[in-house]
């Protein structure tokens, strides 16, 4: 399944994303690509660059909808678990964050990530599991 | 190492905290304790939850204070790798997060964590390793 | 569910426990207990200390025998996941096990696990997500 | 650094490997290549399939290869922690597992693999921090 522009500019409008500078920029057939460009509240401690948890939250996200477009449409998502790697500082935003999902088998999916700087170098690698929540009128999301 | 209710004071008072909805409690000898009222702008996509990147960044935060509470003073650390699992929707806030080391050896410091829901259910549990980072005159900090 | 001295001994009788020098000790609602004595053969690279992919099996194991006892008996179990953290050399054994499940939700179960030195020192610290999986006549095991 | 054909048939005589079904293929320049064609008594539970701790013993060792290789010669190095994800039942061997660091900073090395079947499909994925130790004469190894 591929997220229309419309659909996606509806995800980026909300207020999470909006708090912390998520983009999302594309969503189809299990892979899902988001940008972070860091807001000025969640650089901290250091000033210049987004707390670690940030980078997570920007991983998780765009995970969970590269896990939802291989569901059916108005599915949810919710993360079984993750692991994430820090290689490097994450000083030269803006940051790129790519997700693929490696397997799914029944309800339950595989995703792996990486966020690389604005050089290409990754600051953030990750990969996480998981579960589908059916669909029920009126709902949806990437949690 | 105990931290002092003025130094928790000025740590909580920065920006991360205050736009998510994290107070540091304490931090004492290896251990440390949150709390997480998330903000209306972090619960997302379900408005009654904080997203899951939110409870990762409240336990990456209160895992860094514990690392660095075996550390010098005025150090600062960063988070080498972390692994968080979900047992259950965070549905029942405010929640609470414990973090303690489990070992140090050199500058490298392992820590575990859970955050409990207000009726004491686990909606978070993780282990990460941290890494020391001599202190530098004016810094410090709990990456 | 209380695993009878009879089914215990039953599984420590199996060829791969054998070979490494696992002894499963204990099962008991939602915990289990297992001893490492490792064999030569698996003490490499260092001829002192058992290989990490051997504290992992054990680590493991147990850990789906934890998570078994939440289940309906003859059930078999899956790991869906596992994060492992050495905090120090594996050097004085024999080494002890002890898991426990933190949370069970539908068929998945997340279980918690450390392997200590014979001096009370943790020298592995795990936690996994596993799934049951449905009793079938004349099977069951811990994958 | 590329490991000669000696070097590797002298790794691939240790009584590890000789136990679990472990050959070492190929290890250059931060990658490594390993083959997995499990021995009898390491398929346990399921008489058809290696237990998944045997998975992770490739995955660790090849991994550690790859972390080996972007150090001086006689190194060795310790796994600081491993995420293992297994998205099927590894039925289908021998599995090739393939390694390769994503990055190195000082003396710590994250790399990532997965291990496939012999339709080529994934059994097991992971991502693990490794920490290089300096050499002493006459040792050496992948822990």
């Amino acid at each position: 399944m591929k997220y229309s522009p419309e659909t996606i500019a509806q995800f980026n409008a909300n207020p999470l994303y909006r708090a912390i500078g998520i983009r999302l920029d594309e969503v189809a057939d299990g892979c899902a690509r988001a940008t972070l460009t860091p807001t000025t509240q969640v650089c901290w401690p250091s000033p210049d660059q987004p707390h670690g948890g940030i980078l997570f939250t920007t991983m998780d996200t765009t995970m969970a909808f590269a896990a939802l477009s291989t569901a059916a449409r108005d599915s949810g998502c919710a993360t079984v678990d993750c692991n994430i790697q820090y290689p490097a500082p994450a000083l030269h935003g803006p940051f790129v964050c790519r997700a693929a999902t490696t397997h799914r088998t029944g309800r339950t999916v595989f995703v792996r990530c990486e966020i690389v700087d604005a050089l290409g170098a990754p600051v953030a690698l990750g990969q996480a599991t998981f579960r589908i929540i059916a669909a029920k009128p009126g709902q949806g999301g990437a949690g």
